[in-house]
């Protein structure tokens, strides 16, 4: 990354900041091959099907079956694989240095709109090779997947102070999403197009009782989540609400719709300027400018591919247990149970997220509920054939690893760098020879960079993905964001002045959220210095 | 188109064939705005469900809803409207020079793959602004739109000599698609999944026990593209048999795969090397070489415009009566009846087809029996508020008619100038003035161009489609068709040596249809001399 950090320094002295952003994105992009690719989940081989049905996920590099066997294809025992990612015993588990907990919360609402895997409350319904997701950035925990979860999760009124809006209820003063269970504990019927919460087994009655009808099954997972969630549907109705005050003409569908296209916008302006900013590990902050995307080689559609939807497990960064405000609670208590945020209300509840660490992401360091998540997924590497760590690294543009003690790195700290070598000498005796390691635990057995919560390979494929995704939406296409013309129309005067005055999360916080005041929200640690 | 025709002959000259080639269908598309549209059918503004929601049409040019009244918005009575079309009382019809009925045959059999509007033979499941097209060129006709209907007309069997084969029947020793009616004249519950025929209240009972189960709902429509798919039918199990004979280890799913990779890229070359080069003006013949099209801006994901849908109307094209063999038949008798093919056997009914003209497309020319569908059309064009004629003539390039007498064009032979100044006239009484005139009736007003069987706008608009949507094609990409060792893999060099071999019709025909001879098949009148 030498040569790079030399002309982005060059562009930056010369005050080129909307060159150095695109030559950066650029850059991160097209470090490996572009959209669209040649293989799926679907066969192992190149199909019409592979290539068409988006119902199963794209791949990066072909199926490694391990019907030919050879270097790639080890696949130690599942039940030692996942005690990789177990604490070892009587150790504490080791922090992130730079992120708050708001970077996980923000992480798993944004990549549980279009990673989905195709699970269920119903194993058989299960299918690990296959997805749900619309391959966007298109905010569908908040408004679903389809039309009709849509059409179940609008007010459809017509009535003045109504257009446009979500449903929602009034709690403590504050707006919240329906609840999904009626008082018998059963779905409502109006909501029953909606995919069910995920982990119904784990739900208990206290739970159940304050779960959320939402757009997406993952939204009542965890607390902050949710906390998310309200967020976004209290911006979209105050969106609707000032859409309707400016165009009376409008009707519901209208206000709605084009209140949509401002809050996707809007969405993807966090994702690149505070969420990408807040992994990136250089200076130089990105703006989310699309224009160099227009003529761009990889300006291709969106389509998840099964290595992406790997990567993105980041169950390795919740903690053991969660403090909200002054008490400390099992991490565990925290899933499928919004009575934290129903109790403090949306304010005080991002400020608590806020005051969290999270765990750093690595093997030997996972929670204990979490698991189950590790087995899943290393499970989900090899039922879709995924090729090895090293064949990702290479084909990432990044130098394979030699031996597992490169894998894992080194620390100028007795204890830790101890830890690596035992580390290294357990990878050693589960895979052999580190051309063997699997893509899933290769990339969490890097250690985190310098000045950033991922380790090396993972942020390289993140950056390639998030620009090459979020750059590409249609709202942002030349001909919509890029013609004045239609840019105003799809937007509106006030709502383009909304999304630009919208820098961080915290902005949307101050304006939806009663109580703020000073309180501290953000992904990176007040306390985090530069490295 | 002078500057073009100095350059192409300049570089023709130069033995610059591949150059030539691409120079011009760059310039072919690139004449007005690329994908992706900002609108679509769904709205009249710019929406996200607009710009996702592949179930309706995307549009070229916006909305121009009768509501903001004006140039462009004037629709005459829809009755009076369609009597443009009808053939003047005791006039002829009107021959084109240039096409055999093989043309119309194989435009219809290749558009009904992806021009879908949603019809239906229950009037209350229409719906005129949306589609069921899968946006691709898929041999959906002879695969169906969805892998269930896939699925029903696959043999799906594991024994030799089955593999990867689609179900067929044997009659006088020929292979055909299996009837959809069973003895009782109901659908056969194997097939009750694929889309039903439409049109089927004109069906007659003799023609109901002559219907195939195939993939598309319009398949049956008429004799001639029963014959299509017929061919293609025998072609892809005669392609399935080679791969299963090379590749013992094969199962059925990977045989029927790779056929169906070999028999899309064999269909788009047809398109563009014998249907586009029939339709071409020009004297060079355009390759299917979609190299050019890698890096193209233009190389983005299809998606059908309404423009497009209604441009592909060629009912103008169908004679009032078929000749077969040495008989002549009502036109209409050939519609959802596919006794004379079964009569014929495929071969002959191939030169029985090439052996008839079609008629001119144009207004005063249609036959009695095709007046419904445009009306249909022309109510299509309203319901969707198309943009008018003019603004479609300056979108393209084109400069906008003056007046109606531009609009129709002129004849040095008296009478036929004569009908031009009366039909001029008669637009004139419809619209009043020329930037009123409606699309769809603008397009057909003008005449056929020299040496081609379309008007200009709407070769213009085919041309820019029909490029950018076959060489978008997901099996020409740089990553599968521009990679040698994907390109083996997907094709296998068998596969790639039937594709090579093929530059029309008649060689498919030769191999899957005894008894063809010398019997001549072709879009080109053997009359037809270059004027």
């Amino acid at each position: 990354m030498s040569l790079l950090s030399i002309v982005v320094k060059a562009l930056d002295a010369l005050d080129l900041d909307d060159e150095v952003n695109r030559f950066v994105i650029d850059r991160a992009v097209n470090v490996t091959r572009n959209r669209p690719h040649p293989w799926s989940t679907k066969h192992d081989y190149i199909s019409w099907s592979g290539l068409t049905d988006r119902s199963y996920n794209a791949r990066l590099l072909p199926a490694r079956p391990v019907s030919a066997e050879g270097v790639g294809t080890s696949r130690p025992p599942l039940d030692e694989t996942v005690k990789l990612f177990a604490r070892l015993p009587g150790v504490n588990q080791r922090l992130c240095a730079k992120s708050t907990g708001l970077f996980p919360a923000f992480a798993q609402y944004l990549t549980d709109g279009f990673i989905r895997t195709m699970l269920s409350n119903d194993d058989a319904q299960e299918d690990r090779r296959r997805t749900t997701s619309n391959h966007e950035i298109d905010l569908s925990p908040l408004y679903g997947r389809t039309p009709a979860q849509t059409s179940a999760l609008r007010l459809k009124s017509e009535s003045p102070g109504q257009r446009g809006r979500l449903k929602t209820q009034v709690i403590n003063h504050e707006d919240y999403s329906p609840f999904l269970f009626g008082a018998d504990g059963v779905v409502k019927p109006e909501f029953a197009v909606l995919d069910l919460p995920l982990g119904l087994k784990r739900l208990t009655p206290e739970g159940r009782a304050t779960l959320f009808a939402a757009g997406g099954d993952r939204v009542n997972a965890a607390v902050q989540t949710a906390m998310m969630n309200t967020l976004f549907l209290r911006e979209h109705n105050r969106v609707a609400a000032m859409l309707e005050k400016r165009h009376g003409d409008w009707d519901d569908e209208r206000v709605f719709e084009t209140a949509r296209n401002i809050m996707i916008v809007m969405f993807i302006k966090i994702v690149v300027e505070e969420y990408i900013n807040h992994i990136n590990t250089t200076e130089f902050p990105l703006q989310a400018d699309p224009s160099g995307a227009w003529r761009a080689k990889w300006n291709r559609p969106n389509w998840m591919t099964v290595e992406f939807s790997l990567l993105y497990r980041w169950h390795g960064l919740v903690m053991e247990n969660v403090t909200w405000g002054d008490m400390a609670h099992p991490g565990n208590s925290t899933l499928l149970n919004n009575s934290l945020l129903l109790g403090s209300g949306l304010a005080q509840s991002f400020v608590n997220v806020s005051a969290n660490r999270t765990a750093s992401l690595g093997l030997e360091n996972a929670s204990s509920f979490m698991l189950f998540a590790e087995k899943g997924a290393i499970a989900q590497g090899r039922l879709n054939n995924v090729a090895s760590y090293n064949e990702y690294r290479l084909t990432m543009g990044l130098e394979p690893a030699r031996n597992f003690a490169a894998v894992v790195g080194s620390s100028d700290k007795p204890d830790e760098q101890a830890r690596l070598s035992a580390l290294a000498a357990r990878l050693q005796g589960l895979y052999g020879e580190v051309n063997n390691l699997e893509y899933y635990v290769g990339l969490f057995s890097e250690r985190v960079e310098k000045n950033g919560p991922l380790p090396e390979l993972l942020s390289t494929m993140v950056a390639m993905d998030a620009f090459s995704q979020a750059l590409t939406n249609p709202l942002l296409s030349e001909h919509v964001w890029g013609n004045k013309k239609n840019r105003q129309l799809a937007f509106t005067d006030e709502g383009l002045a909304v999304i630009e005055g919208t820098k961080r999360l915290r902005d949307i916080v101050d304006r939806n959220a009663p109580g703020l005041g000073t309180g501290f929200v953000g992904m990176t640690r007040r306390e985090w210095k530069r490295a």
